[in-house]
């Protein structure tokens, strides 16, 4: 594998990512969401605009129904109780067992047992992708999950960034990675399908971070990439929606004065995209899956 | 009854339309919702910039002291689980007791069998309105509620359109039934106070689709245009309640950049709706009750 | 004690609100929350814009792990289930054994005997400050906290207003005891630390009444100002809060054309409030602490 000057790469991912968001908005995926309270509103307006519907079905009473049907299922920790988490466990591996790809939001995962061993179970459950900030990933990263999830921190890790929490995480939960932050990063192992990759998405704004459930939003825009993409290109659709996302809050940037209208004009952004305002802006380094 | 031409129809219905919303601003009504987590926001939000009064009241042991005073309930089941729905059907319940209109939303009734006899089992109790799209109320149509909740597709209606679906759910049923699209569709039977009736609404603009929740606000709308309605006129308030929801839709597609901004002009057309901006855009055909 | 002028008041008061406001946004206190379903939206955006970090925690589960880490607790009655208000209790039970503050938002505390039974049982745990609009706090004062939930209401306050309400609620209870209204009122008893204490907010729009959950925000609003405070503070932190969000609902409705657009601008000028904006706008009357 030949390495790309930068140019040649930009230009091979903004067709990658441009070629992702036609076919989630000429298939329409439909999208299962159990998610938390805060959220709701936002992800079913940020899938919405993309092209995808979202259906908010958390009732194991409907799944045997309901979820044949849905493209991808998007499992969202944040306003977490037992009974919640047991849809979320039955989702997901209905999910597994109709081979539907789905999506972990681990929110604030390392802010209680319960919630760290309800992360962990659901990784044990095999998501496409985990989508968290760089608190949530390296907590779970340093959780452990070969060796249970009551060990608590290993030491060894208590010191590695972002980078190496996601990519140890890659590599022990077999899932794709994406870690938000100043720079997304994207990372998956080489044990699974999608190989030894890693990529840096660098787009987006610090504001993002003063609006309520942008960090759902965006996961519930990569099940809805994933959902429309071939399986094989989970990990481009992830890139993919991380860089549309950030893209449209750039976009949304330039109009808003506060976090408000950012998040109203981020909306916008996001339905009104064209390939033009993509290519001028995409900025991911790392190498698109064409090159592997 | 003489056929008027459509200029006189829609003199008339001008009027009708305002005098319905002029009297929900006078009376502020009181709507008690039990609706999904992710419409509470909008469906407070639309009754507030109406002239209504929300309150979410869904925890049973509330409902003897609270149901009396509110002037109307709005049942809907998005996020539908078990113990929600004995809440609604308790609600519901009291609400006829005490006379009180009540309107069901039944969202995405066909997509499984437990959301759908929820939403059979709510039909039974009588809504004053039911208001869907139309795969909502073909669904609930071709459930045939007749024939008790789980005999499944007739097929006999299985080409029937929304028109010929809500038209035979009005005779079953004995509500007021509405169906949201590109034209709204509102029908009632001969064998109720409203008589048989059918009236279209060709406002409203298509980027409504990509708002969460605006079909959940209509119907809360349609709940307070009948709860501020002499119980006679339910059939006109509910072509009132679409028709300004529809038109506020209008307005707001006039400053809307996408589905985001159009949400907050829509709310804000709601609130400032006058006299002038109806008669110039409202667009009903079929008559209203004063030619009946 | 001295009367001052009004003039010395306002610029005392204008040094002490932008001396809470810039400890707010310097100390980003951790804010758990245990609010309604409506809420959750408007409250984690309000906190964030305002410079405080939400988080939406409400099951039982995580309390021991999560509660020791959070700088304050909001607690909201809007949309009440038996189930919420064990959680509720359990989590200002262990506020208090932590020595953190919380504040009670008793939404619609009137409306129904298990309602006002349920903010009665959380009053006796202690808020820190009680927020409510004058018919909640009338209807807490009325109810008699002293003599059992079930006494009804007291006939010889009948006639009493929302201050006189406020007053007696504050001194039976022992928190501090804001109102919402025209003018907001804030007022503590001689038997607390903060001592006998009436102040009035001037400031503020009619049209938020119009927006769902702007009570919901300010009450949050107050718990993060006073999670960022001296404890010995917690009255002119409330002050404070209330001041803040009623000036950027000023801001907000010079830019507004209804209650949507409003919510929006009330957002961005929460974050982008700076001293020379509040220097001009500040409208509070009674006493700030340096002068008792």
């Amino acid at each position: 594998m030949e390495m790309k000057t930068n140019k040649e790469e930009e230009v091979e991912w903004a067709t990658t990512v441009w070629s992702h968001l036609t076919a989630l908005r000429d298939r329409s995926p439909l999208i299962q969401c159990i998610t938390n309270f805060v959220s709701m509103d936002l992800v079913a307006n940020t899938l919405l605009s993309a092209g995808a519907s979202p259906a908010m079905i958390h009732s194991q009473q409907e799944f045997s129904d309901f979820t044949p049907h849905a493209h991808a299922l998007y499992v969202n920790v944040g306003t977490l109780s037992p009974d919640w988490l047991s849809s979320m466990k039955a989702a997901a591996l209905l999910a597994n067992d109709l081979r539907k790809p789905w999506v972990l939001d681990p929110v604030a995962a390392g802010s209680s047992q319960f919630r760290l061993n309800a992360c962990l179970e659901l990784l044990l459950l095999k998501p496409t992708v985990i989508r968290g900030n760089a608190s949530e990933i390296i907590a779970l990263s340093q959780a452990g999950i070969d060796m249970g999830p009551t060990k608590g921190v290993d030491s060894c890790h208590e010191s590695m960034d972002a980078v190496e929490a996601a990519k140890f995480l890659a590599e022990k939960s077999g899932s794709i990675v994406a870690v938000s932050g100043a720079v997304d990063i994207i990372c998956s192992s080489k044990s699974i399908t999608h190989g030894d990759r890693l990529v840096f998405v660098h787009n987006g704004v610090p504001m993002l971070q003063k609006i309520t459930a942008t960090g759902c939003a965006v996961t519930a825009l990569i099940a809805a990439f994933v959902a429309a993409a071939d399986p094989l290109h989970a990990f481009d659709a992830t890139v993919s929606a991380l860089s549309v996302f950030a893209i449209a809050g750039e976009m949304g940037m330039e109009l808003a004065k506060g976090p408000a209208s950012l998040r109203m004009h981020l909306i916008d952004s996001l339905y009104g995209l064209d390939q033009p305002a993509l290519l001028s802006r995409i900025n991911i380094t790392g190498l698109s899956c064409h090159n592997t």
